[in-house]
């Protein structure tokens, strides 16, 4: 006897064999999909209600009410959303590699969807919208699980975009929405080895680290993001304290901004102080070394091992001053998350063996970690920030959600 | 306190640091350690002595036993191996994309080393050389585990190369070995989740089932070969019947070789007797469906379930009589382990939706199985064949080791 989630896994699947040869009709299902929301944007928002005062009821805190919150305009940007997506170019069946081997054999190593994907993610109900559209596109199955926090909006742009489907050529069960969010739900998901290719957390440090210990299907690990600048001894030093304010206060609470500076001694003296001032203008907490505090003053709080490690993702940043590049490096190599690091420098060795040797997915000269992010990369849209090393390494766009396939054409080669 | 192989972890990661940026000295290291293994042939023969002792008196079989054996010939093989990868070209810091983004940001992708692999293997002695030399010159540290069988001739083989590398500029600990071979050292390199990127078991089901189930670190699946034959309505029947041969009898216990073909029921009655008269050269058992046995008589073993679903890796074939190819490839779909499939036919129409449709590895017309195979596909050297999709499919040579980092440069932008 299968279980509920089984049984949307076998769906998926069958599902996905259609999909990955659908081609164009992809594309006529997005528009219709874009269509259908702005057509049912009322009945979005009227589940939407019912998430927002189940949420008041429960006490959520207004940072996560305002992210659960639809209106006209945000249903508007996920139907615009969908459109965007549509407008890129089908990542499937392009034509990777190849070439004739001395045997005559004819080898072309193309691209095909990864299958099924998995996606959990947390409050944000565009995301059901926006996940749906990158994995139609290329070409995969989804099933999404949404937090509970958001259920009824999750369910109903859920439906309306299933019964989209109904009217295109591509399977309604391309997209499937798990309604069951107790523990449960999320545990099975991560355990539908037979069907799902992978799977794909979008939240907080602490899901992303529940799903990577618990999942026994591959996941893609994203997002967690212990950011660092280096400010080295031959800075440009006004650069320097523009782009450290601007890595840490344009948006704090996301994986691209910085959590650590570290400084150059040679330089700190003179760049500190510039630094803290203009981070004074958004009262940024400074958690320093010692060094740090000697050159500060007693305001900057005293950093313990903690903090070298920590994601604040808030108005604080640790402070670090460093002997030498080197020794900025290896604090980088052993507390980073590994997402992205800059280096603020003039001297061309050292731009140079910061980034072949710093082992990050985004490793920056001269600009601020901000630019992380699929959009600014120029991949059209982006499904996450990958920070694991295999499969996907940094934003990942449609061509993150694909794999490969060699055909081989012959006339009766054998071996 | 850390645990032995969190040591070995340790100093591995160390080691893949000064490794990914290597660059040419990677390649003396492989000359230094190809002389050295050649040097001490005796030594290790004198190890590899010791395993074949034990393994007879443990009752190994005869085909295991001459898995383990090495001899000078072999030796040598392992030091030419060294060689030929040497010779290949170096795949790190290759650009693989990049461009200049509107704001004046120069965005490079380039591609670097995984960092730390592990490879599980079985009987093999010559693994230890041959995985060794590929995660060398693709930059990465590596942690080999090799089978209890052959623990001698392993514990020299990486000594040999350990002290190749002492009188080279790459780290000795770019290689180790574990040298306890009990269960719990495999269980403990499978969630050595803070220091290696990646796992890949090498050899029979039985052990890549139990690294995909019990890992917690990232694993590449390898190896298992459910493969088909599917032969065409329009199939050249004599083509058909050659590589079917090829496919089951060169080397029938290999991942590549097939263990069911399909035959459409148009042709049935004339090819299933050509191709039968072919296999019975080799005495290969068969195991068909009804019709097949109605065509071919009651030699034929009658298939049960199980039968679609088995890697026999013997002289052992499943026959099954399909309506038509959508059969084809429903039964493919469902019972195929994702490695090699081959359609017979000179149907135009049939080859384009079988290498289009059918989602394996490596989709055939034409041509035998046999020829997945990384030097078949000129990959210049192979650590295995990936049967999963996620970031490695089919044969995986020096490119499937390793990741890739952007690195952005940049003159002050910030967002």
């Amino acid at each position: 006897m299968m279980t509920a989630m089984e049984q949307m896994g076998v769906r998926a699947k069958e599902a996905s064999r259609a999909l990955a040869v659908a081609g164009a009709a992809k594309d006529e299902a997005l528009a219709a999909i874009a269509e259908a929301l702005v057509a049912n944007c009322d009945k979005i928002l009227e589940a939407n209600r019912l998430d927002l005062e189940q949420g008041e009821k429960n006490g959520l805190s207004k940072a996560m009410l305002d992210r659960l919150a639809l209106n006209p305009q945000r249903v508007q940007g996920m139907a615009d959303g969908m459109l965007q997506v549509k407008a890129l170019p089908d990542p499937i069946g392009k034509v990777l590699e190849g070439g004739v081997r001395p045997n005559g054999l004819h080898i072309t190593k193309v691209r095909v969807p990864l299958g099924v994907i998995g996606i959990i993610y947390e409050a944000r109900p565009n995301v059901t919208a926006d996940a749906a559209a990158l994995c139609l596109k290329s070409g995969n199955a989804v099933i999404l699980r949404g937090g509970k926090e958001a259920i009824h909006s999750n369910t109903c742009i859920a439906q309306v975009m299933r019964q989209a489907l109904e009217g295109s050529k591509v399977p309604v069960d391309s997209i499937q929405l798990v309604t069951d969010t107790t523990r449960q739900s999320s545990i099975d998901l991560m355990n539908l080895t037979e069907y799902l290719d992978v799977l794909i957390p979008r939240g907080g440090a602490g899901l992303i680290r529940a799903v990577v210990e618990q999942a026994h299907v591959p996941v893609i690990e994203t997002g967690v993001g212990n950011c660092h600048v280096y400010v080295d001894k031959d800075a440009n030093f006004a650069m320097a304290a523009d782009i450290i304010y601007n890595a840490k206060t344009s948006r704090p609470s996301v994986c691209n901004a910085i959590e650590t500076i570290l400084v150059h001694q040679d330089c700190a003296g003179e760049v500190l102080p510039m630094i803290k001032a203009r981070l004074d203008e958004k009262q940024v907490q400074l958690r320093g070394c010692e060094r740090t505090r000697a050159i500060l003053g007693d305001s900057v709080v005293p950093a313990i091992q903690e903090d070298w490690s920590a994601e604040y993702l808030d108005y604080i940043l640790a402070v670090r001053v460093v002997d030498s590049m080197e020794e900025a490096m290896s604090h980088i190599a052993r507390y980073s998350s590994g997402h992205s690091e800059c280096i603020v420098t003039e001297n061309y060795a050292a731009a140079q063996a910061f980034t072949s040797r710093v082992d990050s997915a985004a490793v920056y000269v001269n600009a601020s970690t901000r630019f992380t992010d699929g959009g600014e990369f120029g991949l059209g849209a982006e499904i996450g920030i990958s920070t694991q090393k295999l499969h996907a390494r940094g934003p990942m766009g449609l061509n993150e959600l694909t794999s490969m396939k060699f055909i081989i054409q012959g006339d009766g080669q054998i071996r």
